[in-house]
């Protein structure tokens, strides 16, 4: 019989790996709380009603999981978490302290075809300032996703995060006589430049009625570097991220203007400096979010990054740490024959209760079959406790790294191992 | 317009209910990491026919989420995580090194009606020992379940580990003219008595075909308090029960049986003393799961915990930490006017670079309001920066509990907050 496969775009998370995105949630919850933000989480499940309210969007009409629950409901699995964090804030909007600021890590789902960095089933980590409208406010979102990259260990020469803002790209497209109608249509283009040819991207320009002047002008913007020092709000932005002391991991970019409606004003994306993956993030302000699920407007900014960009980003640049120091295996205490078994649990248990973590052989079987499993699953201690040791009240500790071991009185070796584990950190 | 609601059986959790989630989270890690447990996950999205290996299970006939995604393949929300990991086992069976112990907490989703203690969209604990068949593996399973609940503080007058095993009971039945082939439908039946009233079990008996003497045979079982002295796993589970430290949370209870088909030896359930929840965990051991999922058969045992009735059990017996323990709010830095608000903000990040969570408020505004704002999201401390001190490098730390203030150097000030802050824990 054949094993049974998993859903394609799915991943199995094997201790390996569960305890690479372990830390990764641990880093990322440690950065979102330093800026001082709330952990929350949104259900898995929505209704598809809180999608449509959000109109015009790919994600929902061909990303989504859609399906009819028993009782003939339609359900969506959650492709994002904006339209949540919408619906939740809308619920309690008299109850909740302004400004709010909120972050989450849990699952996505998107109908998309698997490749490298896109599974269907993801990770995203949510982060928002919600009430606050200053530009100051826009910096310290970016400042956060910096400090994060920074916490990892990737630096401004292997990743950065690019910023524009879409008023300014707005008044801009006014002055090439382009209507601010129109402005939802070119920021589109503006969004397509890197995914199409030259060509195709000229002859998207020309189908949506641009003129040669203006579709120069476009050009000529997307190269101008300096244009941030027309923005009052971008002038306050870099000045602000001076002050968080991550300006070197953030930088204008004219043609960052994000694929979603709803960005108002800054934007901003992460990208790796090499332009081998993917935006790592993305995110911005927004101003209407609340409204469209029913709520009072409300202004906010945040940004999303998914885990399966961000792992390969982290695995290419030798970030990710070994797996002796994202999870130390657990103290081995054998099991030297049947009538040393019950003594052989009792002493893990004392072990356990001076802090230690001890996984005690689960059976009677050769000492050296024991031994060869405490070394496959790197255990850094292993301890023996025969017949003799147990009348005189001793253990013998087996240090697996250098192969020294001491005989100890069984009330000191809990200390003795906790030094010894101590000197391998 | 009606603000959107959430979808029925589903919760949303805003910060003061995800922090009581993450402190489980934790604690439940901390436990299974203490016995040497690995954590791992599976994807949330399986084939239906990983669950259709395992015949005969109302779980997903009747209340498993089944859908075809966008590619007509049959996708199962995971209603059990068991099957998940026998299949990841299956996958990897000649590399894995056994004896395994693995854990996980992830979400599961079951359509039943939403009440008291149940929710469509769920959290649950797994906990597994894998290549091992021994009574102490048994009694270790057990034990993990009773030191959490030591570690979370409930007593084992608030909550009991009630124990079984499936073969005594089946040694038993067969003693009293059952075939073991039938075991299965009395253990159902036995599984059913506190779920029926005794006129409607009575007549469930009679149903199976059970006479009068094999009917009563099962009564007086089950109220044979020194039954298990008829085991010798049994009798080996009590002994290493008691090495673990735990015997006073767990005992013998003959109707324990568990609902599902795949147990073949030691059962357990945890109850509250009360009787007013649902079973709060549930376990055992199988012998052939992997070997339903296309592998060969490894022997393993294990326990599941949903997060829905733990929490209502830990509220009612107040063993939930207050909001400051569970998740201490930041340091407010305020911002007196536009020419502080870099300073302030330049502030902040001295302050997180010495360790502290600290808030900025993010825009301009009056100092009262930003000081009832300290107050109403329970910042301990509060920064002011006016100019004047801004000019002469110090700030003002107020101390919102006991109304103090400090006039410090900017250079000392991390320290203080962090030396008044330690006063608080």
């Amino acid at each position: 019989m054949a094993v049974i496969q998993a859903v394609k775009g799915t991943r199995d998370f094997y201790p390996e790996e569960k305890q690479v995105q372990t830390w990764l949630y641990r880093t990322l919850r440690r950065v979102s709380e330093s800026f001082g933000y709330q952990e929350y989480e949104t259900p898995y499940l929505e209704t598809l009603e809180l999608y449509a309210a959000k109109s015009g969007d790919e994600l929902v009409k061909e990303q989504a999981f859609v399906f009819p629950d028993r009782g003939g409901n339609m359900i969506t699995l959650r492709p994002e978490l904006t339209p949540s964090l919408a619906r939740m804030m809308a619920q309690r909007q008299r109850q909740l302290i302004y400004p709010l600021r909120w972050w989450s890590f849990g699952p996505m789902w998107r109908y998309e075809r698997p490749q490298k960095g896109r599974t269907r089933e993801f990770f995203q980590w949510n982060i928002d300032l919600i009430g606050a409208e200053s530009p100051e406010a826009d910096a310290e979102m970016a400042a956060i996703g910096a400090t994060f990259f920074r916490e990892v260990g990737l630096r401004p020469d292997q990743i950065q995060i690019l910023v524009n803002n879409r008023r300014l790209i707005a008044a801009e497209l006014r002055a090439l006589g382009i209507a601010p109608a129109r402005s939802p249509d070119v920021f589109r283009l503006i969004d397509r430049r890197d995914k199409l040819s030259a060509a195709a991207w000229a002859t998207y320009a020309k189908e949506l009625g641009l003129d040669d002047v203006q579709f120069n002008g476009i050009i000529a913007m997307l190269e101008n570097e300096d244009l941030w020092q027309k923005s009052e709000e971008l002038q306050r932005f870099f000045a602000a991220i001076d002050t968080f002391g991550v300006a070197d991991y953030i930088h204008f970019a004219p043609h960052i203007i994000r694929g979603l409606d709803y960005y108002t004003g800054t934007v901003f994306e992460a990208w790796d400096q090499d332009g081998e993956f993917r935006a790592i993030l993305g995110g911005g302000r927004y101003d209407n979010l609340v409204a469209a699920v029913g709520g009072d407007p409300l202004p906010g900014v945040g940004f999303a990054m998914g885990d399966v960009v961000i792992s390969l980003v982290l695995e290419k640049f030798g970030c990710i740490p070994s797996a002796s120091e994202l999870a130390p295996a657990p103290v081995l205490v054998t099991v030297f024959d049947e009538t040393t078994l019950l003594p052989s649990l009792q002493f893990a248990t004392e072990l356990r209760q001076g802090g230690l973590s001890v996984a005690v052989y689960p059976q009677t079987d050769k000492l050296g079959k024991q031994l060869k499993y405490a070394g496959r699953i790197a255990s850094p201690i292993a301890v023996i406790m025969g017949p003799d040791e147990v009348t005189q009240g001793v253990v013998t500790v087996k240090n697996l790294r250098d192969r020294t071991q001491y005989t100890l009185a069984r009330s000191e070796a809990a200390q003795k191992i906790s030094h010894l584990l101590g000197g391998f950190s």
